[in-house]
């Protein structure tokens, strides 16, 4: 057990923190902060409801994307238990999900593996007799606590709802390898590739889901998934096989897994290659960057309840650290005082998050109240998350606060119309259904454009504000290449305004 | 790990086993076994299709009874992990559940602790508030198994599939009682009631849910649930609250629990008193029998796989042994010599089932393959079942046995329809009527008597065979009374065989 420590850092607490979005306290406070802060999220999609897959109930998530779906886990709905049910998981695709024909039908899914001696390829059933193996992780995506970074990173803002853990049955990779007369010697890493439906006119690398982890991780603990939480994987979270690389983060856990292959190199995919790098903000991605692979120490206040009679708040919440385990979680009101919060349930292994709850005054004034986990190498969650151009990783106790009172919502910094004029509302449209390479209108629905593609997201419903298309095309995201050195600076302008007009009409 | 064993039984297959119900080998046997034999299955239902609970799927389940629920999982879709789906784990009402409305309002929902030093009345929210542990257990009717009894036990005849292992959120009973005060001296049990609507016109102790358990268990590690599998628990799994005895059968896991008490004396509830007794064959049941509370050792095979081309069986299945955990499984196609088999998935806990896989060759001429069990205390899950009169805590070996190939279905045995005078009919009416105390109509439905009541199951759906009501007239069966010392013996033959021609109209 950890004993109370204390520090002495000045408890600095950000503008940002200040102005952040309140919520009320109450007898069981289940509606917990389950927003970023209002003024971060002023691109925040406004969608139409939208049936979602696999019987999921919107009650339960906040919809980022509707296509490719990015679907938020409210952090209240969790639940209070070490393992997340399927129906309150969280779901992000890079790209559209394929047809469901693919899970009715898996006993027709064939899985290719090269790099090995004697390739293969295999049926699931072929899979599900070689070996088995049941394990327990967080599957948590790299852009989890994105929506507390202030420079307006690219993709959803989510919060805390990206991440759940869950139980996944399938073969060891290490099983799959020997059944294949071994790895080729000196292969460094593991490739493995998504069978999403490609976007046409877009270079393979460019949109492939295909991630590469070292080959020692590969052999060592992951399994081809045909089960999870007892179930065969539903369309949504990669059904019917999907790669599981535990205590990563979830961008290596390919869904419709297609091929593994032992490599020399990389893979060439963008989302390698660029994509999911720890870079600093306006640095272009590379290998030189960290890839996002093994998850930081973190841990958050899922719910809280308030005996008002006793004056006593009982808090619930998670922690982990990928391959490491948790030692302790410890819980502090000022971020100063640090006393040990209790762990309940089972150690369910070193990638599965555990389970905390404490008890604390109501008495104070209190508006926050701080949880960081300790990992079994005696890591320390950090105060502060590190700055990064995409969002990625964040595991400051600062940002995953848990905010006790009610404030006046922040008004500032929304998005005001502005006039677009006919000439800009022409050329705009001209680039998105032609004259940008690919448009588009290739993948994306707009309405007013009269395009109507399902690979990126449907811009009608995701009503983007200016500022965010125009990140989106300098940079890219996801899938969508970069269009900065092909469009000038002026043509990205008049786009996103378009764009961000268009999609409201 | 156990050793092969030889032993040196004659391998004496009873007539019964040998006429049972085979079903064809293929590449992937999931269709494997997941009814009972045949022949002694006279009296399978034969429900017209009716919506599910919970959004269930018909797909994965045997319906014995809609209404109460009494619903099996197929015995190759609880899958192959540890924990089981909610969506495919089995339902069994003892009276028809509450109205949704109980769930949906959970913060309504109050529990009254007696028996203690300070009873109180505590909500949902006072008792998650008050502490929380998780755990899991394999959850198992007491009738489990029916099915491979000859004798025709009442109730539903259930394979293996009225089991799974779950996940369990709550509050430790050992902490309720703490926070009240501590247990009355001298008090011996823990008497838990739910809170199902009671049919009028029958006596509280001849329908209520209550049961007793001892109240060192009560204290040891017994919780009060609000989750399960990380959701708050369904209606059909006794939402919003439930009493979870880890490693007991699950008559004693009360739906809907609305009182807790430490009681010196068992419940004098109807299934406490003699309902959920062991006892022989033609006995009537009362405290005198052992109480169906500690699951003995138990295991079969789930599915299989069979590789055509180098003539392999791959199978798996799952092993238990209430409070024990288990220690090894072993397998034989012969049931005398045992070959282990290999464990996998971490062990959570004594009163979860452990998963277990083995390969075995398909080139002998193979029926069946047998598996057995041993807990951490050495106990041998045993060859043959104990017989008794309901059916209860079948956990042979032989009669679990995993069916290999197809065989003709056996016939006979089968119910003949007679002619039933008009006399007969007339009178059987009436005995259902109004001449019964209480009379049937007021639990069932059945169009040809006018009734409509939803107690007990709805006959027109469940059209139970002649000897069926027949023994349930005589002996009672679950909330339903015993008619056999108020009607005479003509009259309960009269009244069975028109309800059996009746619910066939």
């Amino acid at each position: 057990m950890i004993v109370p420590r204390k520090h002495m850092q000045n408890n600095n607490r950000r503008a940002f923190i200040k102005k952040a979005l309140f919520v009320t306290g109450g007898v069981a406070l289940q509606s917990c902060q389950t927003q970023a802060p209002q003024e971060i999220l002023p691109e925040a999609p406004k969608p139409k409801p939208t049936p979602l897959p696999d019987g999921l109930n919107q009650e339960h998530f906040q919809l980022h994307n509707p296509k490719p779906l990015a679907l938020e886990s409210l952090r209240d709905k969790v639940g209070m238990s070490p393992i997340t049910s399927t129906r309150r998981l969280f779901v992000r695709n890079n790209l559209p999900r394929p047809s469901q024909d693919i899970v009715v039908h898996s006993d027709q899914w064939t899985l290719d593996i090269t790099g090995v001696m004697n390739p293969k390829t295999l049926s699931l059933s072929q899979l599900q007799q070689l070996g088995i193996e049941t394990l327990y992780a967080v599957l948590q995506c790299s852009g989890n606590g994105r929506a507390f970074f202030t420079h307006g990173p690219s993709g959803s803002p989510w919060a805390t709802g990206a991440a759940g853990c869950v139980q996944w049955t399938g073969v060891p990779l290490s099983v799959v390898f020997t059944a294949c007369g071994g790895i080729i010697p000196n292969m460094k890493y593991l490739t493995a590739t998504g069978g999403e439906i490609l976007p046409k006119d877009v270079p393979r690398n460019k949109s492939i889901v295909e991630r590469s982890i070292p080959i020692e991780k590969a052999q060592q603990d992951c399994i081809l998934a045909w089960e999870l939480n007892g179930e065969p994987i539903p369309i949504s979270h990669g059904g019917p096989l999907r790669l599981i690389v535990p205590g990563y983060f979830g961008c290596n856990q390919i869904k419709y897994v297609q091929q593994i292959s032992a490599t020399k190199e990389q893979s060439q995919a963008k989302i390698q290659q660029s994509g999911y790098r720890f870079r600093p903000i306006g640095e272009k991605g590379n290998t030189s960057h960290p890839s996002m692979w093994r998850m930081p120490v973190k841990s958050w206040i899922v719910n809280a309840y308030e005996d008002q009679i006793q004056h006593i708040y009982t808090m619930h919440g998670v922690a982990f650290s990928g391959e490491r385990g948790i030692q302790a979680v410890e819980y502090s009101t000022n971020g100063e005082t640090w006393i040990p919060a209790e762990l309940y349930g089972i150690d369910l292994g070193s990638n599965a998050w555990r389970c905390f709850r404490f008890q604390t005054s109501s008495q104070e004034n209190i508006q926050k109240i701080y949880t960081r986990a300790i990992d079994t190498q005696g890591e320390i969650q950090p105060k502060e998350r590190i700055e990064n151009e995409r969002g990625y990783g964040n595991n400051s106790w600062l940002d995953h606060a848990f905010v006790l009172h009610k404030k006046e919502k922040n008004k500032e910094n929304q998005d005001l119309d502005t006039i677009l004029t006919q000439e800009k509302e022409e050329k705009g449209r001209a680039l998105f259904t032609k004259e940008a390479k690919p448009p588009c209108g290739v993948c994306h629905t707009l309405d007013d454009a009269q395009t109507n593609a399902q690979i990126g997201p449907n811009l009608n419903l995701l009503q983007p504000t200016t500022a965010r298309v125009e990140r989106a095309l300098k940079n890219g995201v996801g899938a969508m290449p970069s269009y900065g050195t092909q469009l000038s600076k002026e043509e990205i302008q008049t786009l996103a305004e378009y764009v961000a007009h268009a999609a409201k009409k």
